[in-house]
């Protein structure tokens, strides 16, 4: 609320703002330099949701503004601040605008540098760590330009889809501030009129060249808002798409144009060959690094590539600068219409219904099972290691989340937390592995505390299984821990144990029937990999 | 093992130098790009213990640092590096030589500057954001200088008593690299004989003047390696000796001279009235900040303080600089006896033995039970919140850790490994909030896995105990745990729930007798603090 009309106050702001961006709740853990700016954003009717610990809160935040373009962590100073680098990190390295904002020292108690609990080198320590970690960073210490601070810093996170950093000192969070410049946050989308259209009609005659041509879509189609476009695009003319691990959900998988995840030499022949052997390969809003190409395992022709970045197009070696996607992919989507451009397409079947025998399970069995049983309904999270790469053939209807490049694990569980507020319409199916389990499973707790009911499926092989075809040795040995039996430690849920496909059917058909946490651990062999981590332990193993 | 006269490796230089120190193992978690790392110190005799987490694994490295003097951690790159932030920053304002060893992308590999996963801005970030939490910091990229580069780290951190930062690319890891310059890590101590002497007098005389001192030793008392001189000055004199939060251990507080812990007004009338109404206050390696002096509510009268620090001895206002406490105190002990000074000494009456009675448990009656069951064959882990204010009356017989100043939550359980690794002689009790179990309680799997045999103890009131006082709202509610469940969850030890004295009596009698890992959760009241914790939140609530 505006204090009168020329004030305002800076949770007032950051609320007003997170509204703008349609964003209802934040993520955070509290502490003694926070509790004012925690109190003052609860007034102002902005939640901020405990989760176990405040890494576990910024993933949230996290998966949070993966679905709705923009997420909150509010951490306290130091011993919070600094818990959530790792996260602030992963947001940079995959483009998610994770704002965080953490309380600090007031600024009259700095006065004489005195040794403040929570205390780093000096009391700019944290600011600077973020320095590196994000794209704009704002210390509210003067009440006239703070709400341009503010402005500044999300204004910045959204054009660059980076996360950012605001600091505000305790003894601020009470004071009038002036009222900001501008009305609204969102920045303006600057575009060069003329290079669109040379882009365009440059990407037309490619595609009236082309005989075959494939699709491989990214985040920032979602991001930038123009899914309807790409599927446009996709049904108009035939052409089929593929996603990437960082943009799964932007076109529906199961479509017959969809093909499912395409990750370099990690998927499928099948996959490969629809994507890299065409005449025109059409790269939309993916980020494109390691891991998103399979340890650089992909094989496109760049004589065959066209990309449509976030704000520029190239085609071959013709950039088109200031063209930006949320402009770009809506006209051409219109273009290929009017030209009645279309495609022959050879769509890949799905797969026949999962008929669970009663040995014991693999890795690929116990995706298979979970493909079965997922829909429409459901969301998927998926942590690094096996849960990513076994699940390179697994083809969602919904969106699918991960930490697909920087590759933190422990983050499906957490984020399992964010999507699930996020996207209240699709519940949480989360896959993760023994080892990433074991450092943030403790926020199934956080799940269950905010009604979010998670199915969680540990794929159990007994240590760090990623690792082991690399080099193996003592390190890749964890604690087993009884994943089940966390519904226990919470206090609600169903817990399960499989060992066969028939019981984690069994399982799966239980845990989809009911409304409660449910937790599944899947007892798989140790050394027996999913054919896509030999794929891409074989591409890793050369550089090790 | 050194390959040749003139060369090594990277990881026999970094073994060779830890045996130097008496650091016999360290903790971490593996990543593809130290696995070489990983793997060349396995074969150099040098395991990394793992943690369920990084944070936990540093945090464990860190407890192992304040007992045997220097403590290793070792991550991959980002993902890893990143995690332990918190914990370096903890080492830093806590001054711990915690040496984190981070895996990184080959030097060969990153020409270019490809999208390698782990990544983050620059493939420099994390060196960066540890130059700004760590005293000293090398990128091992040569073979040349990488012995002499580990050596200028190694010793940084031993004269400063800060965190250092070793990154080692992973094409290194194999590499011969010269032989360092040097033979020895441990630095010169340098000492102004002249000052020295100047300083000793000085002393001498203000204690020959006085009719009644104290001591407040720290934590550099056990750092310097000076605890038998403290020892021997106190029993000389019959000067009582008061511990600081950070410095539990360096004197038996259970000893006719021990006045246990003295933390400002957070201690009871008697430690203050015998520690600040003397003639002469010897403060002795202690760290101040405003936590450990009390949130600044200590009265010392400037005129009655001698302050021998690390590295000089202040006498009222006159200080003699490059007086090392290392030479220094075991000169005094020395002197006080020659001289034959002597005080009187009126001293604190050890608790009555525990009687439980039958009803609801109060904070305060569960740390006198623990006290009552702790022995010198015990050590005391303390998270912060209520373990480290409700226990301010606890007089420990051996050594007493927790991080008191930074005051970073979670520390605890994770430090439990360090220490029941760095000190096996004292099985490690550890007392933490039910905050606090939530944000690293899995790392009891961790202690159990290696064999640390805990007595974990869950002081359960509801959520954030420390905070409500201050300002309570929603954020400081949080997901309720069952924490003696946990034992289910790691497949061994025992689990307690008690409500009442005499449950916890006759838990913590049975958890004492067993050998095994052992969860003890109290029930206490929501709104209930100890007096240790309310007199702390009067003075914090004054700044909040």
């Amino acid at each position: 609320m505006q204090t009168d009309a020329g004030t305002t106050t800076i949770a007032a702001h950051l609320v007003r703002r997170f509204r703008e961006l349609g964003v209802d709740e934040g993520f955070g853990i509290v502490g003694d330099f926070a509790l004012r700016l925690f109190s003052a954003l609860d007034e102002e009717g902005f939640p901020l949701l405990v989760a176990t610990d405040e890494q576990g809160a910024a993933f949230a935040a996290d998966a949070y503004a993966r679905l709705r373009g923009f997420g909150v962590v509010a951490t306290t100073y130091g011993v919070g601040g600094l818990k959530v680098a790792n996260a602030a990190a992963n947001a940079w390295a995959e483009q998610v605008p994770l704002l965080v904002v953490s309380g600090a020292a007031g600024v009259a108690e700095r006065a004489g540098d005195p040794m403040l609990h929570h205390r780093i080198k000096d009391f700019d320590t944290q600011e600077r760590v973020f320095a590196d970690l994000t794209c704009a960073q704002a210390v509210l210490t003067g009440p006239h330009n703070a709400a341009d601070e503010i402005d500044r810093v999300i204004r910045t996170m959204l054009q660059q889809q980076r996360p950012g950093y605001i600091e505000v000192p305790r003894d601020m969070v009470g004071v009038p501030i002036d009222a900001p410049d501008v009305d609204h946050i969102h920045p303006e989308v600057v575009v060069d009129e003329g290079a669109l259209q040379d882009a365009l009609d440059d990407v037309l005659a490619e595609l009236r060249k082309a005989r075959t041509a494939a699709i491989h879509a990214g985040l920032f189609t979602s991001r930038r808002d123009v899914e309807e476009a790409l599927f446009g695009l996709a049904t108009a003319t035939g052409i089929p798409v593929a996603t990437s691990s960082l943009g799964r959900g932007v076109f529906p998988e199961r479509h017959h144009l969809g093909l499912g995840m395409y990750l370099g030499a990690v998927s499928t022949e099948a996959i490969v060959h629809r994507v890299e052997d065409v005449d025109v390969f059409l790269s939309i809003g993916v980020l494109q690094t390691d891991l998103t190409l399979g340890a650089f395992t992909a094989h496109i022709d760049p004589g065959h590539q066209i990309t449509i970045a976030d704000d520029e197009v190239t085609v071959h070696r013709r950039t088109y600068r200031r063209v930006p996607l949320s402009v770009f992919l809506p006209r051409l989507a219109e273009a290929v219409r009017t030209a009645g451009i279309s495609f022959p397409h050879d769509p890949i079947a799905l797969d026949p219904p999962f008929q669970p025998s009663d040995g014991p399970l693999t890795v690929e069995q116990a995706i298979e099972a979970i493909e079965w049983h997922i829909d429409e309904r459901h969301g998927l999270l998926l942590d690094p290691g096996e849960p990513l790469f076994a699940s390179v053939q697994l083809r969602m209807p919904a969106w699918a989340l991960g930490s697909a490049y920087y590759a933190t694990m422990g983050y499906a569980v957490p984020a399992a937390l964010g999507a699930g507020k996020a996207d209240p319409e699709h519940r949480p199916v989360v896959i993760v592995g023994d080892g990433s389990f074991a450092m943030t499973g403790m926020e199934i707790a956080a799940c269950a505390f905010h009604g979010v009911p998670v199915i969680l499926i540990v794929l159990d092989n007994e240590g760090y299984g990623t690792q082991r075809p690399m080099i193996d040795g003592p390190f890749n040995d964890i604690p087993r821990l009884a994943a089940e039996e966390m519904v226990r430690v919470i206090g609600q849920g169903r817990g399960f144990l499989v060992r066969t496909e028939v019981e984690l059917d069994a399982a799966l058909t239980e845990a989809m029937a009911s409304n409660e946490v449910c937790i599944i651990r899947a007892l798989l062999p140790k050394e027996k990999h999913s054919a896509g981590l030999s794929r891409l332990s074989e591409a890793l193993k050369k550089r090790v």
